[in-house]
This record gives C-alpha cells, structure tokens and sequence, in this order.
C-alpha cells in the first residue's frame, strides 16, 4: 500500500475499514437473497468488456447476473462467464421499454457500450428506475439528472470526468478531490474518480481516497473489472458506499497482490478475478 | 460441516456414509461400462447452465457424455466440454421421438431450459423411458406423474417445489422434511429440496439431510452443476440412491474445501468442478 | 503401473524401454525439422474430437499442426489449439484430391468422423499418400489394404476391432495379442487394440503390452488424446514404432500420475495434456 | 542460457542488460501512458496467430492494444484476449485509408495474415506512417523500402529472410550475422533474424546475439508471441532497440524457464504467456 501524502484532506479507506464493513455471507441465504444484478455491457469491437466486468460481477458477491449485451457478443463469452443469463439487444430492450427492470438489486452500464444515441436512451429508462446504479465509460456523457431515489455512481477515469464535467485535466489533476466533490454534491450523484489514487466523492460531501493499487492496472480491461465487482459488492453489502469503498479497495488490493511476484507490466485484468478470492479471505 | 441440530429428525448423510458407498472406479472398465448420459440443458439465453451441468457430469464419472441443446448453443459451448459428445435441437427431437432413448444409463433434463411447451412434450416422453431421470429448473412444472419403472428424481429449491407441489413457502421453509417426503411417496418419486440443508426424501419415506455446503453455493449456476454432478454419479454407482446422496454431499464438500482459504463471496459455480477431483479423492 | 501378470506372453513396454527410447529435442531444430502433422477430425456434433487431439499432437513433439475438419468446427475450437492453423472442409479436399498432401511428416484421421462414404473417400487417398497414418475411430472400417510404403497405424478398442476384423468381442477378450497379430500380419499394418491393458501388434508379429493406464481412462475422449499424441510422436521420433509404443505408455503414465492425488472418477481427456510435460520429463 | 561460442563476433544480450534495460512501470502511469499499439494479425485459417500475438503484447506492457483482423476471427477470439478491442476488417479499412493510424504507439502486423495484394497494400500504408512498426510471417516479402521516420523490424526466420533478401539458406546458415547486418544496413532498418540463436541487426551495423532460447521453442505459434511481445515491449519501453533486445530475450528465457521442469517436446507457444510474469519479475 502506498505511503504517500494525501492531497486536498482525504481520508484513506484504510485495510481496516474494509475489514470492518466487508459483509459475512449469510449463512442461510441463497442466491435470491443476494439478488440479481443487471450488466448492461460489451459491443461488437469491445464484447471482451463484458466477459471482464461479468467474471467481476460474479466474483464479488451477487446472488445471480445477467449480462444484457449484443447476440453475437454472447455466442463469443457466454461459455467464459458460463454462471450468467443473458439479455439479447438489452441496449434497445431497455430503451423501448420492453424489458423490465423490476427485478433486479443492482444495476450497471457502460463498459464496452457505444457512447451513442441508443446508449443515451436506455440510460434515461436506467435514471427512472429505483435501483442503484452504476455508469461507466460508454455511459458516461454530459448530461443532466433528475433526482433519483437510489444511489447513483458514475466512475470516471480523469479523460471521462473532463469530459462529463467540463473540468480541464488539469484542474482534475490539480484538485482531483475538490472537483469530485464539487460535481457529486451539485448533481447528487457519487463520483469514483479513477487514477493512480482513485478518489470517492459522495454526494453529502464525503470523501475517501483508495490506498491500494499500482500501475500493473494501468492497462485496459481494468476499469471492466472494477465496474463489475462494484455491482457485485453492491448486491452482497448493505451499505451501498461500503460495496462502492470495498470495491475499489480490494481491485486495488488484488494488482497489489499481483506484482509481490510478478511485473506489473504482465498483469491482464481478468487476472483480477483469479487473484480475488483469496485477497478478499485476507481481510474477512 | 455445519453441526446444527438436525429438524424434523432426518438422518445426516454422513462423511462415513459416503466413504462406505463411493464405488470404485472398476480396474477392468472402459467407457462402455460407465454408461452413457443424455443432458438436455441449455437455451439460446442461458447456454452456460449447459456448460456447467456437462462439467459436473464427465467430472462426475460417466462413461460418455451426450448434451442435447441447441445448435447455437453447441457452437458457443463445445470446446469448453470437448469430451461430450452433441445431440442439437434435442427437445424438438426427443419430443417428437425422432432421436432415440435406447443406449442411456441416465438422463437429465432442465438446467437453461425454457419452461414451455415444448420441454413438456419432451418431457413426456422422457418419463415413459426405462431410464433413471432427473428433472431440474425448467424442467420442474405442476403435473401428474404415470407409474415408471426406473427412479424418477427431482431437484427443485424451495421456490420450485412450492411451484410444483403446491405448499407454500412457509410451509417448506417450516417443515422441508415432511412435505418433501409427502410429496415423494404420493408421487412416487424422490425429492431433493435443495438449500442451506438439502433433504432427499426417497418415495419410501426415507429421508437423509446433507450435512455440507455453504453460503458460497448461494449463486447462480450451482444447482446446474448439482444436477450434472447427479447424472454422472448415477453411471457410476450401482445404487442409485447412494448416487443422488453422494452428489449432494460431495457437491457441498467442495464449497467447504473452498472457503478454507477463499472468501465465499467469490467462487462460481464451475470452480466445483476443479475441486471435485481432490475432494472425492479425501473419501476413497 | 500395473503388475499383473502378462497373457500370451506379451512383452511389456516398460519404463527403462521408453526412457531409452525417447528422442532428444534436437537443440538446432526448428519448427520444419520436426514436420507438419495432420489431424482430420471433428464433426458438427463431435467437435471436441479434434481439439482434444489437437491438444494431444502439439502437446506430443510436434512441428507445426494442421487441423482438418469442418469450418463451424474451426470457428468453435480455434482458440482453444491457437497453435494450429486449419484446413476447412479438410474431407472433401482430400477425397476429391484439391488440398496436396505432400508436405506432411504424418497424418492421421478419424476422432470425431463420421463413418460414412466422404470419410472412406478421404481414406481412399490418405492411404495413396506416403506417410505415416493412422486410422482412428470414425476412419476404422472393414476393407482391404493395398500395399504401401509407409506404416500403417490402426487404434481400435475392442468393439471398433471386432468390426474392422470379424472377430468376435469374445474372442478379442480372450486373445487379444493373438487376434491382434493375425490381423497385423495378414494387412501389413500395425493395432494398437486399446483397452485397460493395450496390446500393440506391429506387422512383422513384433508385440507388446502397455504397463501403464487405470479406470480414469475410461471416459469419452481419452482416446482422442491419444491419436493426437500419437501424432505428435511420429513427427518427434526417428524410429515410428518407439513413437506408438512411447504415446501409449506415457498416455497411461499421465492417467497414473492423475490418481495419485484424484479421484479416477473425476479425470477429464485433456487433463492428460496438463499432465503430460511433467510426466514425459520424468523419463527424460 | 547457452554458452556455446558467439559466430562472426555479435555480442551476446545477455541477462547484465536486460536488467540495466528494462523499464520501470511509472506508478503514476495511466493505460494512456503506455500507449495503443495496433496489431494486425490472424486469418480465416489461421485464427490462433491473433491469439496468440495478442496475448503476447498484452502480457508485454502496452497499455491498450486494438487486434486488426477478421470478423469470423474476431468471433472465434474475443473471449480469449478480452482485454483487447477490435478492428474488423482491418486490412482493407487500412488498405483503402479509412482507418485512422494516428493514435498509435506502435504497430504489428503479419502474423497469421495470407501474404496477398491486399496485406502488401496495408503495408504500403502502415509503411508511410510515422509508427515504430513490426512485419513478421505473411507480411514479409521482397519489397523496397522507402526512408521512414520510425524504426522498421523486420522478423523472419532463415527462410523467410532468404524469400525477402535473396540470400540462399546455405549463406544465411553460415553467415547469419553478416547476411542480417548487411541487409539492415542496405534498407535501413532491423533485422530480427530468428532461430536457434537469434541475431539482432540493427541499421547502424550494431549487432547482437541472444543467448536464452532452446528447442521447445521449435513448433508453430512460437513467433507469434514473440511478435506480440516485442509491440507490447515497443509500448512500454522508452528505447526502441531495447524493446527489440528484450523482448527477444525474455521469450527464450520463458522456454529456459518451462524445461526446468517440463519436457521441451510438450511446450505450446502460449504458455509463454503463463510464464513471463515470474520470469519478467527475476530480471526486475
Ligand atoms: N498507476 C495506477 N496506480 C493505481 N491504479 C491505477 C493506475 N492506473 C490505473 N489504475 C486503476 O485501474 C483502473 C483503470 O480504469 P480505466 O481507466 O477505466 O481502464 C482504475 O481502477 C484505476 O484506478
Ligand atoms: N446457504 C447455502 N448453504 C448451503 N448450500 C446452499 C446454500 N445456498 C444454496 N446452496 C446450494 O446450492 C445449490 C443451489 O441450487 P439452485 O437453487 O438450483 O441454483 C443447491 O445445491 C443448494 O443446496
Ligand atoms: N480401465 C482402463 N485401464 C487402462 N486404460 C484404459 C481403461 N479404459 C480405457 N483405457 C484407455 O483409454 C483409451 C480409450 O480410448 P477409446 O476407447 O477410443 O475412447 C485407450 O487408450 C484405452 O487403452
Ligand atoms: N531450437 C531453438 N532454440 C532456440 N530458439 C528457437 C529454436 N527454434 C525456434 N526458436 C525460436 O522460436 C521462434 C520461432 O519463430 P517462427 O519461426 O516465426 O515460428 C523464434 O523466436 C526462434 O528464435
Ligand atoms: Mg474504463
Ligand atoms: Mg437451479
Ligand atoms: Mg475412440
Ligand atoms: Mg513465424
């Protein structure tokens, strides 16, 4: 873990911290009491990203996943994430209204999404649901949002945030915290500013800067994973900015884990759901 | 294993029980002697419960393996089970009784199957073969069963065997035992309500409780590898019985191994399939 | 290995004789100075037939591999033997005389054919080819062997023997060195008549049993993995007959290392190729 | 590593330089940093050469890699390298200017690829961009060169080098380095001459020889992944000739590494990628 300065007055969600909010696994429950958890993911040019954030998802806790991507993306990843369902032509299910959202505990979009009209469609059906959810790379867009009754969690690298917020990079470099927290409170939303030192902004103005992870992660595929075990974390935990903090806490703690005998220049982020199970034992 | 006072006073199904009735892998066997299974699993939205139920059965000692599913699902499945061998379009065909019943030891029906008319027709004519049959998720509907020579075993979790049986849930989570057993001696067929604590009750009254497993099985695709883990096991064990039992236990015993040095949150239901060879091994 | 004693005085293959008998990779070599195998294997409802031999032949000594089989075939299973490059609609080139043979070291035919008039068209002209072939399984039919220049490679079990032979399984069971012999002698060609205890039959009347080998093997696909390392042997070894004798022993070998720490229930095919380079090392 | 006597005087990279050499992976780097590289690579017979190149470059240290190939190979693929994204039909869109080349770090292109009009057309374009750009396999023919910006390599094996230089295999065998060197020299560019022992040419007639490597490495897919590599190397190195130098090295180092334990008949060109994380880190 990294030892250095914190800038701006975060605080570090520390080893022990996750140690005390990570959730034990009822031991009477069955996969309905950890819920279903929607991933809308993966594109023809891209359709690894839903393989990578669905290993994420199913790695990190969720009870059951389904994977709403494209037909020709799951003929290519359903026998490599064999343990989800999936949703054919989700992005135009969702949009048109004909798939329902009722279901589900969670709700991810974005990784490997075109950031196009159809995309902005289905995510203003995702806003009106009553479901937490999570928007990354594709999804991410300059946008307005209406007040919403569950959580909201955009995860932006600093390229994204620019783009979202209108922040240069290098005020987003400058001032990482600020920025995020300025941009969280105004649209009440929670901001994952993803970088070497991910900062988390919560709408109320709290903020916690991530400890783990090194530049092993500093490859794509990565912030695939990190959207997955989130949406995972947030079905297993009940605190929803726990799922979010551990989240980040533990992806971070798995490269970590990773280059104690290997470069960091060798690490694949799918490599992350192999290292997880026992990183994820070490704190419980 | 858990130690918790047994309800209902089903008997354990015991690590010495299943040590005393695994059977040997017969020195001068060959594949024939294993028996051939037929898996009808898999569906164009679910093909990994295909995968997964066909690791379990040739991790599961059969003889050979056949997977009737759906072209499409061949296509994306095959290579990640390359010891099966394919019947494509089985429902269609076992419906219409154009693929023929004869060579089986044992067949399986239901991981990923839609549970629509068609599986029912095929279903029909599954019954009246003189074959061993499980019958599992979408293979599980309300209906009457004829009198059938060879054992009829069915797998429901409290949701299906309400939907089957008609009990509430509340009733099943009360007394699993007696309406298990109930239904089973009406029906003349064998229950194993999977859950925290699976119960087999055999149409006889007999009924044993499985003293394995955990949390970490609380996610989608375990029972898929359950029901595969069955199938293989009835071609390999004279008894049936002690086939259907020694599934259940070992198919908990692996989630026990896993969680030794794992979180629970994080295996996936094909994991199984890589603990069982040493598992199994701890009981010969 | 087994120590029972031999029937109709087989020698056995043993350890010391495939330690003797191994070849060196040569340490100027390159890929050319091993050859280019083919393997024509697979079909739409076995296509696990040619990358479970595929697996056996790169894993075995190979240079370069070539996969013949059919083109939904190759999309299913190239990136599991990303080694291989492929030969679409490899049957009908062969049968009609439009793909050359003539770069080949060795070939073989049959995992996963159908036995049908294309595969016997396809033979027609393997056999006309000057190379080293085998015949497996859907390529083992009764016809005549004309006399060729190159050995000739048969590995029946038992049933596919007494097909191709006109023996009875009661015969086979009771002789099976003699009826091997006969056989071999009388077509000019080798058996390799598999079974818990494999007899191999070289024309000349030369035979020998295989030490090695238990129940684990019985299981779909194993003897698809050993054509495949067959294949690959031929192309690494000077001398073909220490190639057969050393892929049948060490195909054994792996399945004994499997059970040491397994369940013999529990083995896969292609596990043998995770087994195999330290296995195959321990005679080096 | 072998000690045998270095030919016509070409120094021997040894394990001293790529210590001195290799990069450090900058903590506060992002995939950005890194850089995208372009591979172009695979074919409808021969779909594992993308594969295995692509995972070569992503275990090398890029930060994003975009795989150039065909839709059916993009299918057969995606699920095996999910950290890359995709360029369909990229010869042609690169043939014919509608891709973009401008982003790029660094380019690949050749492995797999049919040594046709439509590559050479490609090439003519990747030729006139201003990238550190790689031919390997079916994109090396004999052409002229015009002057570049960026460095060009070129990484034939002997016969492939004599097919583009017009030197017999007898004088490449004798005169490996001289031959390498004065071709470089002539066209301006580096000649990665495989084999054996492979020598480094570089335009300035500075000369190295490498000293890892064994004859595992002799079986198809083997310079695929060194392709692979030496891009993801390109990436991640701020000096090119080291990126070449190491890459080089560290692939022979994995075979070194794989024979200690495992006999160098059964290595399969993708294991490399199973063993560099530990290798890379010894030299670290
Ligand atoms: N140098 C680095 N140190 C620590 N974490 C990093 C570094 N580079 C990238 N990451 C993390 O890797 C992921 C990259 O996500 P993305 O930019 O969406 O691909 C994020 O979780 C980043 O926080
Ligand atoms: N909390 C738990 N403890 C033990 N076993 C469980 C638990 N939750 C689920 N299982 C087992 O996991 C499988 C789930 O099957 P299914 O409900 O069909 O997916 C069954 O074998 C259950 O007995
Ligand atoms: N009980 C057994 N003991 C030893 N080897 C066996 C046994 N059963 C099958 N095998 C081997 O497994 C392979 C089966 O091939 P096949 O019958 O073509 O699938 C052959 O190599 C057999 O020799
Ligand atoms: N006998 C050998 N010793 C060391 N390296 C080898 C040997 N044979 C092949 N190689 C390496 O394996 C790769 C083969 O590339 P290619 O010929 O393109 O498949 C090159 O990197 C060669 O240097
Ligand atoms: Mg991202
Ligand atoms: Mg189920
Ligand atoms: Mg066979
Ligand atoms: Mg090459």
């Amino acid at each position: 873990m990294k030892d250095t300065q914190l800038p701006e007055d975060s605080t570090s969600w520390s080893q022990d911290m996750v140690r005390s909010t990570l959730p034990e696994r009822t031991q009477d429950g069955h996969k309905g009491t950890f819920g279903t958890a929607l991933l809308v993911a993966g594109g023809p040019d891209m359709p690894g990203a839903a393989l990578i954030s669905g290993l994420g998802a199913l790695t990190s806790g969720v009870g059951k996943l389904e994977i709403g991507t494209y037909r020709e993306t799951i003929q290519s990843i359903a026998h490599a994430v064999p343990e989800a369902t999936y949703v054919p032509d989700a992005l135009v299910q969702i949009a048109n209204g004909s798939h329902s959202l009722t279901s589900y505990k969670a709700i991810a979009c974005g990784p490997g999404t075109a950031p196009d009209a159809l995309t902005e469609a289905a995510i203003d059906k995702l806003l009106k649901a009553p479901h937490p959810l999570m928007l990354d790379a594709g999804a991410l867009s300059a946008r307005s949002y209406a007040k919403r009754s569950a959580p909201l969690i955009l995860t932006p690298h600093a390229g994204e945030f620019s783009r979202i917020s209108g922040y240069s990079i290098e005020q987003i470099t400058e001032s990482p915290g600020a920025c995020a927290s300025a941009f969280a409170e105004k649209h009440d939303l929670t901001i994952v500013l993803k970088g070497p030192r991910t900062t988390i902004a919560f709408p109320d103005g709290e903020r916690f800067q991530n400890p783990t992870g090194n530049a092993a992660l500093a490859k794509g595929g990565t912030g695939d994973m990190l959207t997955g075990m989130m949406l995972g974390m947030l079905c297993c935990h009940d605190n929803w900015r726990h799922a979010v903090l551990n989240a980040v806490h533990l992806h971070g703690a798995c490269a970590d884990e990773f280059i104690k005998t290997r470069s960091p220049h060798t690490m694949l982020a799918h490599d992350i759901a192999g290292l997880l199970p026992e990183v994820w034992k070490h704190y419980e």
